[in-house]
């Protein structure tokens, strides 16, 4: 039996992903979950409310974190600035957590459930930075538009990471964030 | 009854628009749309497979568009010049929807679920943009990058035009990218 909370629920977010790549989502129960992390399903509840949030427990962290983030960011900076300066900060959450990113976005891309649920997820994080740029002082709907273009441009970020380890998640972070500059300021 | 297939399915659209606003989307039958639109609820599922995709019905006459315009778009345009032709090009459909567009958006809004299936939606088009940049020789990833930047781009000029009935999508379209510029050459 795993001794902590916080032990307990990583190895439930372990199993589940297993579980997942090996079977499938939709063929996993929670109970079979549970059973390998070596807890009760009683504790799997504890800790999730159904067998999707389980590959999403990190988000709430990294939404404080960013939200944080923006809110200490230096003046004068651009709301993009802003916004790739949390990221580089909040980037830490995912470096430290590289073996589980990887598998756990090849099951989500496979499975239409985690899909939509992840997409919710990145709508959500979305208004949470959009939110904290209004509260710099960033127009109400130009704060909305920043906030989206910086986490697309995250996500692309995250998305070359893994696939290209030799490289930091920060050097990912800076060229998506060229690339989003460069196409700009292509437009005539 | 509704003489034309067409016609059916349009007043299907506007009978379960004007059901979830009045009493909701979970409250509300695909037996009582159908009853609305004084059809059949066999007709009901002739056109559409289930309550959600009733509102969904234009995306497939959407995405066809805005992949046509991105291929026949003029040599020489960058990838964000490309999608915003592809979108001015497009507007039309939704400019003659108006009606249908503000109250749409606002029930999509107010129901988890359909919000769910309009964000697994843009996802798809957001992909099938990038497909179409590719054919047209922009690189892997980057055309994935401006495909979702602009398809934010086009989003957030929807929303604005719902708000704001003064001035044409198109309009909202160029400040919208406007806006984009400005908030990528604000980065250092």
């Amino acid at each position: 039996m795993p001794r902590s909370g916080e032990e307990a629920r990583r190895r439930l977010q372990q199993a589940a992903l297993e579980l997942y790549a090996e079977r499938g989502f939709d063929r996993t129960t929670t109970a079979e979950i549970a059973a390998r992390a070596g807890v009760t399903e009683r504790t799997f509840f504890r800790h999730f409310p159904d067998k999707r949030e389980v590959l999403f427990g990190s988000e709430a962290t990294l939404r404080a974190d960013l939200t944080r983030s923006v809110a200490a960011a230096p003046e004068g900076l651009s709301p993009l600035e802003v916004l790739l300066h949390a990221f580089r900060k909040a980037g830490h959450i995912l470096e430290g957590n590289r073996p589980f990113a990887e598998p756990r976005l090849a099951v989500i891309a496979a499975t239409p459930a985690l899909r939509e649920r992840d997409l919710a997820k990145a709508a959500a994080m979305a208004d949470a930075l959009a939110a904290a740029l209004r509260a710099r002082g960033v127009g109400d709907r130009l704060a909305g538009l920043a906030a989206q273009v910086g986490w697309v441009a995250f996500h692309h970020a995250v998305g070359a990471w893994i696939a290209d380890s030799g490289r930091s998640l920060d050097e990912h972070l800076d060229e998506a964030f060229a690339e989003l500059r460069t196409l700009a300021v292509e437009m005539g």
